[in-house]
C-alpha cells in the first residue's frame, strides 16, 4: 500500500495511491495518517476500502509528507561505510543518535529554505521508517519488523556550521524549517522485496551527487529499531532517518554547499522520487 | 497564574491554583494546557474565569505535567559555569543543545523508573521555560519575554552511560521513559520578581546535592530563546530545560549514581517542588 497525503500545507487529506494516476480517498476513515492512525492499527485499517472504493483521478495536488508531524524524528548518522569514511569520521560501533525538530518536515516537491547566517547547507537521501506501534525493549532485530509500518524517501538537510560548530550537538544544524522534505509516499513493507538491497540517489542541478544501496548500510533497520527501542518507548508515527551514502557536499574536494536557485532531485528504488528548490531565507 | 492538571495519566484536567487548597477549572475553556492553547493565547484566555469563576477545594488528586506531551523538549547542557567545572567539561561558548524524548514527560511526584541495563542514573533540577507562540528569528534577547509562557521546575534525569558511552550525541542517555518530571506548576512571567535571581535545590533521600541560583547561569532564558530561535521554529507549548547546577551524582567524588527505592525532593523558589520515588527498571 502506498499512502499519500495531498492538498495545501497545513490541510493535507490521507488517501492511498493505486497507481500514477488514481488514488483512494480515506479521509472519512481517518483524518490524518497519525500517532492516533498508527497506534490504531494503520495501514491494515484502509485494507478494505483500497480494494473496494471509488478510484480518484489525481489532478495536480500539492504532496505533503506521508505523514503527519511526528512525536519525533530520529535520526542516524554515519550509517553507510563509505559516507564515514568521507566525513573522516570512524565507522561507529553502535548507531548514533541525533534528532530533528518534527516541524521540519514538509512534502517532497517543497521549496527548501536556507537558514538565516548559513554558509554549509548540505544533502542527504535517506531511508526513512515509520513506526507503527508503540515500542518499547524489543528482544530482537527480528521482532522490530512487526514495529515497523513502512519506509519513505526524506532528504535529511543539514546546515554544517551549525552542526559541527555551534555548541557541540548535531541538532543545531538539523532542525531549520524545511529540512525534513519525506515522500512522495509512505510504502508499507509488503510492496518492498527486500529494504536492505534497494538502489539510492541525489542529483543537485541535474549532477549525479550520491549514488548508493541500502546493502551497504552499517546497521539495517530492523537493528536500529531495536537498537534505539533500548533507549527510549517509540510511539506510532515517529519517523527515523536511518544515515546517508557517500556524496554529500560536505565529502567533496573542494566541499560543495547548497545556494538559492539551485534544484535538488533524490529517490530510492520503490519509494518513489523527490525534487526540491532551495530558496532564499526569510 | 498558576497552571496545573490534575487527574490521572492521560487524563489529566486543566486548572488554575488559586492557593495551596484550591483550584478554579478551567477544562471547559480548553481541553488542555497544549500547543494549540498556548498558539491561541493561553494563560490571557483564563484571566476573567480565574477572577470570577467557582473555587473548588484539592482533594488529594495525582498531579500531572504542568503541560501536555509538547512539540519539543529543548535542553540546553553546562549552562552553570560551577557545573561545568564539575563535569570537568569547558565554560561553553554557545549555548549547547540536545534534546529529549516528549514522552519522558511525566508529573512532578511521578515515579523516576531506571531504564534496563541502566548504571549511572542521575538528577538534574532545572528551571524549564514553556514558549507562549510560534517563535523564530527573534531580533534581540529582549524580544524573547514576549514568547515565554512561563516557567516550571524540571528534573532532567539522566542515565551518563547511555549519554557518554554509547555513540556520541547525548539524547539516547536522556529519553527513557519518566526521564522529565514537571510541575507541579506552571508560573507565568508576572508572578516572578526576577527569573534570573531564584534559588534551585535538590535533595536525594534527604540530604542536600545541589543547591544553587538561576543568577549563576551562564546564558539566562531570554537569551537562550533567542539563541535557539536562530536555528529553528519554536512551537507554542515547547519546553526547554535550561541547565543544572553544581551537585549531581557524576560530579561527586566518588560518583553516585540513583538506586531503586531512592527518593529525590527538588524545588526552585516560587515555582514549587517536586518528590519522585526511584523504581526497578520493567
Amino acid at each position: 500500500m502506498y499512502l499519500m497525503r495531498i492538498g495545501a500545507p497545513g490541510a493535507e487529506k490521507p488517501v492511498v495511491r493505486v497507481d500514477d494516476d488514481h488514488y483512494v480517498d480515506v479521509s472519512d476513515l481517518t483524518p490524518d495518517f497519525d500517532e492516533r492512525f498508527f497506534g490504531a492499527g494503520g495501514p491494515a485499517l484502509l485494507a478494505e476500502r483500497v480494494a473496494t472504493g471509488p478510484r480518484q483521478a489525481f489532478a495536480g495536488e500539492r504532496i505533503g509528507a506521508p505523514i503527519a508531524r511526528p512525536h519525533q524524528i530520529l535520526c542516524i548518522g554515519l550509517n553507510y561505510s563509505d559516507h564515514a569514511a568521507e566525513t573522516g569520521q570512524a565507522v561507529p560501533a553502535e548507531p548514533i543518535l541525533f534528532t530533528k525538530s518534527p516541524n521540519t518536515l514538509v512534502g517532497p516537491d517543497d521549496d527548501v529554505r536556507i537558514p538565516r547566517g548559513a554558509t554549509k547547507t548540505d544533502w542527504e537521501v535517506e531511508l526513512g521508517i515509520v513506526i507503527g506501534r508503540r515500542t518499547s525493549y524489543l528482544d530482537s532485530p527480528e521482532e522490530a519488523a512487526a514495529a515497523i509500518a513502512g519506509y519513505c524517501v526524506v532528504n535529511d538537510v543539514s546546515e554544517r556550521a551549525f552542526q559541527m560548530e555551534r555548541g557541540g550537538q548535531w541538532s543545531k544544524g538539523k532542525s531549520a524549517e524545511t529540512f525534513n522534505p519525506a515522500g512522495p509516499w509512505l510504502v508499507t513493507p509488503d510492496e518492498i522485496a527486500d529494504v536492505r538491497n534497494l538502489g539510492i540517489w541525489l542529483d543537485v542541478n541535474g549532477e549525479r551527487r550520491q549514488t548508493g544501496s541500502t546493502k551497504t548500510m552499517i546497521f539495517d533497520p530492523y537493528v536500529i529499531v531495536h537498537h534505539l527501542s533500548q533507549f527510549m518507548v517509540l510511539e506510532p508515527g515517529d519517523l527515523i532517518n536511518t544515515g546517508t551514502p557517500p556524496g554529500v557536499g560536505m565529502g567533496h574536494d573542494p566541499q560543495i554547499w547548497l545556494r538559492p536557485g539551485d534544484v535538488i532531485e533524490l529517490g530510492i528504488d520503490g519509494l518513489g522520487r523527490q525534487r526540491q528548490r532551495v530558496v532564499e531565507p526569510r
